[in-house]
């Protein structure tokens, strides 16, 4: 069972996982890819993964080929599902058991496919399965978080070049989620009742210089304070607290943006390594005053000591020049007349 | 002037310097190393550097060859040593202007070097350099926090081979260091007085098992909550605020554990990329409860999404483990007899 430690001193949680595990002289070894005829996310290799939770597939079999969208436990879950969670707490150690879910959801059956370029249909269905699994997830008391994130390319993480995204269920809040709880219910009383990211949308309309692209529900934009080069944010434009209560409606408009933020990164980048998560309501859904998006985050720089040490980023771009750059035009974002 | 902002929503801040700012081209190209005929930091290229602030050298004229330490301002600064530190907010938008210092210590004049086969007296008197532009920098009353820090490998976020450490003044203290700060305070105050770090010190000596090696001042050991895999502390063993106020007698036995930590890190990792940096009090020095402390992070995972989204860290290595294989035995250390 993996373990998850709190800091002695600060609130960084580590999951100690040791299923992937190495030995000292296997860390030094560089990774691998996996070739097609290995992958164990194409046709004709279902029985390479763990018996799959969820397909769309018109016809044939479960585990079988004829899907378009397979979602199935990870072979090396960080968390695992069985079993209560625990706090334990004993002088300065205090520790979770390792609780929680791990999946894959394989995006499409073809292996060297990039989400931007796939059918609108087909990231659709993507978003839909994105929800079918936190609604599944959410159902789990013992899980108070959810996140769905991407790793796309070796230098981002990913150990499979099939296109595929994550879900990870975690037995604690997270950090992040936790402060921008926290925030938005600070900024939410010193205004007297408003929401930081309609307020960050509404700005960032009134700003314009830091948009990247708009559509009739949803805001892609360079952020203020971007940690990475080009990392970009999308969020809808109508206060959502939750990323699974998505609409039918809002489902194309949010496909659309998304591919189009990741093919203007895919085209000026050329096919740049990335992360993606998605950052919805914790599932208690205790407070409507969060506002799920989504971050788009390249990964163009290392972070080195200077990070590490402080918890500050470097970022040589300028966001306004970031935005500038994938709107593809000479100056800031003009509105339509 | 580089500019500092804030995160609409959470505390976290990040520096835009764009002085080594790149089209986005130049972010596909991999980084070149730098041979020891074009390096900067070796005899003879004294010329290369910008005018140095400090240099240990029997004879022989400023910036010339001949120094065994050397501390010159660098040469693409993250933050900039002139002009006053304006704090601005308008709407959702917290920036403050990039002032600060940002230096680099060369620690040797050998460009192949490695800190650990460095004689005793060399590291020495890199403690002593560190310590001589910490105290001269705090006299500065525009910075707020001063980090030294070491990037060791490409893949640490070294650009130089030649080894050097930096160090970079702040105009608002680290979040990290803020976390720390408001933990101590809230542990002291739990405990009716103590320090959490000498309680860190005292409860990981009696459980032994996470103790990589001690000598009579100081002890290295794998953090309870390590979050990468052969993470290694060194601390004080008795109570000290500052690192800048390490005292001659204090020296030996620091440079002594510094040197046998990164030497079972290189024996055992084969060289590994790694950074180190040092956690002391910020300058205003108003709390005592502080306990400085060195942190070395080895770079042999990469974060991705999941971390990246939550804030938590995936380590595959308990650090009961690494402290084992870091101590070369096969069990627990004992006590002596």
């Amino acid at each position: 069972m993996p373990e998850l430690r709190k800091d002695y001193v600060t609130d960084t949680w580590v999951v100690f996982s040791t299923v992937r595990s190495k030995r000292p002289e296997e860390f030094r070894a560089p990774g691998k890819k996996t070739p097609a005829e290995k992958c164990p996310f194409c046709y004709g290799h279902e029985h390479m993964t763990p018996p799959e939770i969820l397909a769309y597939r018109k016809e044939g079999p479960r585990n079988g080929s004829g899907w378009w969208i397979r979602c199935v436990p990870n072979k090396y879950p960080a968390l695992e599902v069985e079993g209560e969670v625990h706090h334990r707490v004993r002088q300065l150690f205090h520790s979770v058991n390792g609780v929680g879910a791990h999946e894959v959801i394989v995006e499409t059956p073809d292996h060297d496919a990039t989400m931007s370029e796939l059918s609108d249909f087909q990231v659709q269905e993507i978003i839909t399965a994105y929800k079918q699994r936190y609604l599944d997830l959410t159902k789990d008391k013992r899980f108070k978080y959810i996140l769905i994130f991407k790793n796309h390319g070796e230098k981002a993480g990913a150990s499979q070049t099939h296109p595929h995204s994550q879900l990870i269920a975690t037995p604690i809040v997270p950090r992040r989620i936790m402060e921008e709880v926290t925030a938005a219910i600070r900024h939410y009383e010193a205004t007297g009742g408003s929401c930081i990211w309609c307020d960050i949308v509404e700005t960032e309309q009134e700003e314009e210089k830091r948009v990247v692209s708009e559509n009739e529900m949803f805001i892609a934009l360079s952020p203020y304070a971007a940690r990475f080069p080009f990392e970009t944010w999308i969020l809808p434009k109508a206060h959502e607290t939750a990323f699974e209560d998505i609409t039918d409606q809002e489902r194309t408009p949010f496909a659309r943006i998304l591919k189009d933020a990741l093919g203007r990164l895919n085209r000026i980048l050329d096919d740049p390594p990335f992360n993606y998560y998605i950052h919805t309501s914790p599932t208690d859904r205790k407070d409507s005053r969060y506002h799920w998006h989504l971050e788009i985050t390249p990964r163009l720089t290392e972070t080195a000591g200077f990070e590490r040490g402080t918890g500050f980023y470097i970022n040589p771009v300028m966001p306004e020049d970031a935005a500038q750059i994938l709107r593809g035009d000479a100056g800031p974002k003009t509105k339509p007349a």
